[in-house]
């Protein structure tokens, strides 16, 4: 069962920043330009078992993420969501909180030799559409957003 | 242009509870059982501008909708999501913070003589199917998580 939290999680190579209680990955699926996933660092099953101060530090990782994704690629705004569906595909699901972040766009936009195009604009994420680009690509993303933290 | 959170702040109807910075709403569409609405009182553009004691107190209130609907109609699991997308529908785009949370069922649950079955349990929620049930059955389901808080 794929689960793209626990592929990210051992794979170092799509981290990006972390923060006292948070991690942040790039996302392998790409067709929202910068989409991330921000995964706390202890194993919590819950948005309501969150304490005060990983939550605080939540805000901190958004700011700092959007701040440097609109520098990279200038969306003009996010869609954050927590679902944890995954998890409950098991018999004895063991969900554990990660968000996930899509930037949309207004604007075609070109990077690394690739033409990103947010079809659905001002209107819901389309789940459904899913691009997967090469892992030089992968990283160039990735690299930018670094360098723009 | 339809804006289900202005329709919903103007119309006390579906109002649930309010905490000290957060509104509570019943979403008007219901094909997730129980689906609602959570607004900033005060205008705000954007997540990151979201202040310390406001998101303190949004997981109260995350804490305190979660409780009341498991009591009243037992779902596995909650999708929250931060999007904001149909104020860019506008040229002169005025979003201001709100989330959705969407209940989710393996089972599925009878109320109010219908019955509300979750197709894509265990899955991302699909935003193209739409349940528009009639006001009584509407206020029934506000009435029972009201009772339940």
């Amino acid at each position: 069962m794929e689960c793209e939290i626990c592929n990210l999680s051992n794979n170092n190579k799509n981290f990006i920043f972390e923060t006292k209680f948070w991690k942040v990955y790039l996302a392998y699926e790409q067709y929202y330009l910068g989409r991330c996933v921000v995964q706390l660092k202890r194993h919590c099953r819950d948005f309501t078992e969150l304490k005060k101060e990983e939550l605080l530090d939540f805000l901190k990782v958004v700011k700092k993420l959007e701040k440097a994704i609109r520098k990279s690629f200038n969306p003009q705004l996010f869609n954050w969501s927590c679902l944890m569906n995954n998890a409950f595909k098991f018999k004895k699901p063991n969900p554990y909180i990660h968000f996930h972040v899509r930037p949309r766009y207004k604007r075609e936009i070109e990077f690394a030799g690739l033409t990103f195009k947010d079809q659905e604009f001002a209107h819901h994420y389309d789940n459904k559409k899913k691009r997967y680009v090469n892992k030089d690509v992968l990283m160039k993303i990735k690299e930018k957003i670094k360098e723009d933290l």
